[in-house]
Formats: structure tokens, C-alpha cells, sequence
């Protein structure tokens, strides 16, 4: 079941699938210890200087590379945006090989992002001794980074999370979004899950005691206290499984009348970036309850986190 | 009139309209300071460390964007290039999320370059508190950091400004570099203003008593302290306005038969890139009234005591 | 014949071509003493801080602009990298004005890579004094670095060099590779040079008492010390002189049985990126005999070694 023995030293983070509450709990524990420098006018750590990070990009994404270059930064690592479309892949220069290059280079630490899920697993797989591999998002299987700051940001605002509801809201089956953070809260005890969204769109096999699928989404966010909205992949979803944007709003989006419906104090989150409109009213996204850009900063504190445990300034 | 409130503490630079004489000198004595450090062989000082500088660049410009860079770099600021072509605005991501996600990762400052006008004064109004917000030039509105490295370019040469006479020649009606120019040789009190180019481009409502309007480039230059020529910029002026290079060389272009009627001491400027041959004469731009180059090397400087000055170091 | 005064002080790097064995075993030995700072966990020196290194690279090359990246970096200088596509070259700015704008901002050593031939050589000739120009491959004529870095490569693993013969195997005619690879041996006193290639690829001007031509790939591995396979520029040769990749792998490729025939000890170079299948087995290229990841790892000390001396860390 689980993809990642569950030794005590992990490696690599592929997946957030198979780690226990502990060892979750210690990257958010050395994020909380990070985040207070980070907040510093100037926050930057010589923790990992001279070690080098890449960020190899398959799939483009500029903010999420942007938030783990900034995270290697702060901790004076140096950093190097390898553009693979532009690279020798292009030539034909296999996977391993691009890999093998980087680590000749004494490269020490890779985050991976590829649209085909298994590529940082791969990697991992090969990669020479000491070298790291950090997923940066691969496919629809895992996000790990975002599972920890999500998860990250719901425990600093309510630290009880035996007694918690999260809702999450959107196309859950093609998000890996949903899957990372599935695997954190359920790692660390999470009071209960909620999935919500179109019925094609809801793995059933997620479904267990403490995990309940929802076709209906006033129920979904009733009295919960963390309402999770999936942004519409409209590139990624097969056209005919949603009808429309107006339509999508009006049976999945968060507005202010359902949010009311959630506990008082609950938190909105979104992974962004965000289809105002679609997904989420401007209200709402812009309201007292979003914690929508404290997930970002918090983003780059648990990318610190990450880097610098694995990379072993952490013990 | 002013588009900018005259107040003691300026927060961003947007644009170079409404600023004092005294404000824009002090811009320029702290370029001066540090351009002397920027002369020496290790030129790096340590006045932004742990401070994130954002080249926001949508409209690309590889040598605005590089002078902003080592300007940041010398200053020890970490520098992020956020490509916004290849990031989440593809996605449908509004510049004012991309503006809080990046507030939200840490980033003081941001230089925003933008096609349309206005953008850096409505990312501006839009920001955290803190957060600054320098243009890198947007449509046909400002440019004011040229505007600044123009007139230290100018003062150094020639500080006594009130006796000079500067003329500006080509495509007035569509150049952010004229306006700024313009605005900040006027808060300076420079003697007098000359603005020359095919009457189409010349905007009427800029003439005052001490800036005229001229039709005749011989007549333009005759006498001037200084000649800026503006870069013809094919892909943006209506193709009617100018009948070819050729007969705009000829009519506008400057040549050293041209450049003769002017002060045996004439500076020659240009913004770059330069369109030889069209707007400028080889032996003119390489000839020993050009401070062509001097004009990139204290548009360092100048970038440098912008950031330094808007984020604090300077009080 | 040589394209470069020999004289004592060498200002830029564009060919070996005419460098002397003492000159180029300088630049090795100098790589030998960063190799081994290279190794160490925090592999950074400050020996060009405050410098500023441009990568302007008119020929995409992702891993290269790396290895020339992370060299500068590790000793700790600033680096830009210039992307020309992007750039004003697309407005027309001439390749001279581009330098000159750079050298302005105070940029001290450039990294050139050009598709045609003469590029680096012709902004050496125009380069402001101090500004310092490596040639980071051009065209078919020379690839100056990966020649050093293939020597260093050889000299560490078999340090007698007056008794070694290295066979080059491909396409000759149009590499860079090789010609540098040719110079950099030669000049260090090779014993013997073997190059071997389909007729078409070999060059007879290159023949000599102590480089022979080859047209049998078997007779050209036999009891040879060094074997450099070359990649097969499938976009950069005429197709009709490869019939495909099957009848050049079968004539010209590198696999077991004919490594077999060299010494047992005969080290394996590929300057990659490699084409699996094509010049090469995998089981060579990932075999006990394969240096090429060794040669990665080198290039980048080689790189340092490049940097350091030319802008005058070693005298």
C-alpha cells in the first residue's frame, strides 16, 4: 500500500504516502523553527551554503519554482534553474543521463516537476548516494510539498487535529494536490476527510471510515473547519465532465452563502493560482477566513524545512 | 497635473512627474556615492542582504532586466526573474495575485516592466505595506529610471543645468524615455528644453516656455549643451508616420555634419538598443562626444541608489 | 598557422590552437588544486567575488551554461545569464554594441557561444581592456574548455602522456570537439593520435607524423590507451554522408567487442550529450572503462581553472 518504506532516515520525499504523523510532524516542526527567521528583515541562514539545488523543471511552473529558489536561497544554497525544454532532452539525452550530468556537477539536491506521474520516484531510484530528490508536483500522483504546507497552515491555526473537518472540494481524482493532502492530515490524525466534487470525479477507492465522499456540496462543507477548494484544471479534465464555468460555480464553486455553512471560524484554502470566479467568489478568496497567501509564505518555510532536513542540517 | 503626491517619503518610483528638484537630486547624489564603489574591482555591498528584488518583467527586455539584476546583486539582494510569459497569467492568475503570491513568499521589491501603461502604478496602489514597487517601463508612459541615469548622465558632465540647452529628437508622442526625460531635466531646472521629430510625433500639450517644439532637426540642435536621440521604434509607431529608415535618417537622423552645429562640447545620448545608420550615425555614437556606454554603466548606479533609497538604506 | 599569439600572458580563451604544452598543463595543474576544494561539501572559494560573469550564449546549451554557471558560482561570482534570443539582438543591435553594453555595467569576463564560427575571436579583438573572453564553442572550429577537460581527464588517469595513443571516433570533419581535443594533446606531446571516421568526416589536412587517419573503426581501437567517441550531429551533417543511425552504429559505433581490442586499461571519453544506440552501447558507456561522467565533473574544475586565471586570481 504504502510506496515509501518507512525507515527512520528518509532519503527522498516522493510522496507523503507511507510517512508517519512523526516524521510529517518533524518537517512542520523545523518549517515552525524556519518561519520565525523567515520573518526576519534579513532572513537569510548559512545552513546550506555551498551545496547546490536545481530545479529541474519539466513541467513549467514559474511560482512554484520560484518558492523552492527562494527557499534554497535563504539558506545560501546556490541555485540553478535547469530549463529541460531547452536542454538536451531536446538531443535525445535520456532522463539518467540529464541526472547523472547534474550529479557530476555536485549538484546535491534536485526538485523534480513532470506532468508524467513516477518521474521523481525514477529519479530517486537512480540517483547517486548522498543525492537528493525533492518532487516538486509529478502528474496526478503527488505533491508533496504542498501536502506539508497545507497541513503545515491548518496546524498553526488549529492545532488540535484529531477533532477537525476538512473539506476538500474540486476534481480530486486528477489533483495531486488532494492526494498529498490526504496523506498528511490522515498521517496526522485528522478528526475527519470530506471529498467533494462531480461524481466522475471521485476516486471511490479513497473512500474509508475516517474519509467520506460527498456529491453535494452544502453537505460537504457543513460545520467543517478547513474548506480546501482544488483549482478546475481546465487543461487537464476531460471537457464533457464539467459543463461549464457558470455551471461549475454554481454546483462547486465557494461563495459566501456556503462558506456560511461551514463553522464560524473555518479556514478557506486554495493551492492557487486561483480561477476567481469559478472556484472561488472574490469574497471569499479575499475574506477574513482565506489563509490563501499564508499558504505561499508558509510554502517557502516548509521548502527550507525540506532542503535543509534532508540535506542532513537537521539530524 | 502631478501624478504622483509630492510628499516627503516616496514609496515606489512609477514615474518621474510631480517629483521635486530636490528629490530627484538626492537619487542622484546617492548614485553618485555608489558609483564609486561600483568602479572598484569587488564591488558588492552588503546593503540589501536577506532583502528579494522581483524582475516582473511582461514585456521581455534581456538588458533592462540585466541592469536591474547586477544592480540588486551588487547590493547583495537575492534577485528572482519571474518570467511572466511562462508562468500562471498563462493560467488565468490576475497581476494582483501574482503580486500578493509574491508579497507572500518575502520579496521587498519588484520592478515591473509592462507594454501597457499604468501597470506599475496599479500594482503600486495594490501593495503591502513595505513592499516597493520601481517601473521598468510601461507603454508610452514613463520610464523614470531612465529618466534619472539621463539627467546624472548630464550632471556629471555638466553640472551647472540651468545655463544647458538639451535636445531630445524622434518619436516624442510614443517614448516613456522623452516623458521621462522630460519630467526630471524639468524638476532639475534645465536651462532650456528642445523637442524635435516629424510633426506627427511631436505632442503639442508638452510646449512651454521652456520647452519648445521644433520641426527642423538642423535648427533643433544648433547651440544644444546636449542631443539624446531617440531609438525609432519600428514595431510600435504607426508605419505611415515614417515613409523609411532612409528618409527618416536623413530628415532626423544625427550625423557629425549635424552634430557640428551644436556646442563643440555637445554630449551625445541615446537610450539604446541603437538602430544605426537610421537614428544615429556610426562615427557619431562611437565618437568622442557619445557617453552612449557611460549612459548603461550609470544606469547601474542609478538602479542601485533607487532600490537602496525606496528600500530604507538611505535615510 | 596559430591563430593566437604565444606570448606569456594569454588574455582571453578562444582556441588552443598555438597555446603551448606549458601553457595548457598550467590550466590543468590550476584545476587540479580546485578539484580538490571542489570535492569538499561547502565547495564555494571566494576568489572572484565581485566579479560578474556573463553566459552569452547565442547557441542554446542548457548543460554547458551550467558547467560555466556553476564554476563562476563556486568562486563566488556574480553571473548573468544573457539569453540573446530573447534579447535586443532580436531589435537589431549589433553583436558589438551588446558587448559594450555589458562591459558598461561592469561585466568582467564573457562566456561565448555561437553557431558560427569567429564569434568569440571577433568580440576578443574588440573587448575593452581587463574584459576577458572565453570561448565557450563555436561553430565547427573550437570548444576550447571541453579540450582541456578532456586532456585533464586523460592526464589524470594516465599521467605519461608522451606514450599514450588516443583514437577520436566520428565525425570529425564538423567537430569542434575534436579540433580542440587535437590541439590540446598535440600541444602536451601525445604519442600517438588516431582519428577515425567515415571518408567524407576526415579531415586530411589533419594528418600528420603523429595523427593518423583511420577508416576502419576496428584498426583505429586496436591497443589504443584512449578512446573519445564523438556525438553524432544529426542536425549539423549532411544526410547523405550518414546512411542511418543502424549502418553508423555498426561501422562507427563504440560496444564491447571492439573496446575489447584496446587496452585493457583504455579509458572511454563522449563529450555528450551521449546518443545511446547510435556512437555507443550502453554497456560502454555505463562500463567499468567509462570516464564520461568523470569528465562532467571535470569540466567544471577546468572551468574554474579558465576563470580564476584569466582574470588574474593565479599569477
Amino acid at each position: 500500500m504504502s510506496e515509501q518504506a518507512n525507515d527512520a532516515a528518509l532519503r527522498h520525499l516522493i510522496t507523503l504516502d507511507g510517512l508517519s504523523g512523526a516524521q510529517i510532524s518533524e518537517f512542520l516542526d523545523i518549517a515552525e523553527s524556519l518561519r520565525a527567521t523567515a520573518e526576519r528583515p534579513v532572513n537569510k541562514l548559512p545552513i546550506l551554503r555551498g551545496r547546490t539545488v536545481v530545479n529541474l523543471f519539466f513541467e513549467p511552473s514559474t511560482r512554484t519554482r520560484t518558492s523552492f529558489e527562494l527557499a534554497a536561497t535563504r539558506l545560501s544554497a546556490d541555485v540553478v534553474n535547469f530549463d529541460v525544454a531547452a536542454s538536451s532532452t531536446k538531443k535525445g539525452e535520456t532522463l539518467l543521463d540529464t541526472l547523472r550530468t547534474l550529479e557530476a556537477m555536485r549538484c546535491d539536491l534536485f526538485v523534480v516537476r513532470h506532468q508524467e506521474n513516477g518521474t521523481p520516484e525514477y529519479l530517486a531510484r537512480h540517483a547517486a548516494p548522498g543525492v537528493v530528490i525533492v518532487n516538486g508536483g509529478d502528474g496526478n500522483h503527488a505533491h508533496p510539498t504542498q501536502g506539508l504546507l497545507d497541513a503545515f497552515t491548518i496546524r498553526r491555526h488549529k492545532p488540535d487535529l484529531h477533532n477537525l473537518t476538512v473539506t476538500i472540494v474540486g476534481d480530486i481524482q486528477h489533483s495531486r494536490v488532494a492526494r498529498s493532502d490526504i496523506h498528511a492530515l490522515q498521517a496526522l490524525g485528522i478528526g475527519q476527510l470530506r471529498l467533494a466534487g462531480p461524481a466522475a470525479l471521485l476516486p471511490e477507492q479513497l473512500q474509508s471510515s475516517r474519509c467520506q465522499l460527498f456529491h453535494d456540496m452544502d453537505a460537504a462543507v457543513r460545520d467543517a473547519d478547513v474548506v480546501i477548494m482544488l483549482r478546475l484544471q481546465k487543461e487537464r479534465m476531460a471537457k464533457a465532465l464539467v459543463e461549464s464555468d457558470r455551471d461549475y460555480a454554481r454546483d462547486w464553486g465557494l461563495n459566501a452563502d456556503r462558506l456560511a455553512l461551514a463553522r464560524p471560524d473555518a479556514l478557506v484554502m486554495h493551492p492557487g493560482p486561483m480561477n476567481r470566479g469559478v472556484e472561488i467568489t472574490d469574497d471569499v478568496a479575499d475574506g477574513p477566513q482565506s489563509v490563501i497567501f499564508q499558504q505561499v509564505s508558509n510554502g517557502v518555510a516548509v521548502r527550507m524545512a525540506v532542503m535543509a532536513k534532508l540535506l542532513g542540517a537537521f539530524q
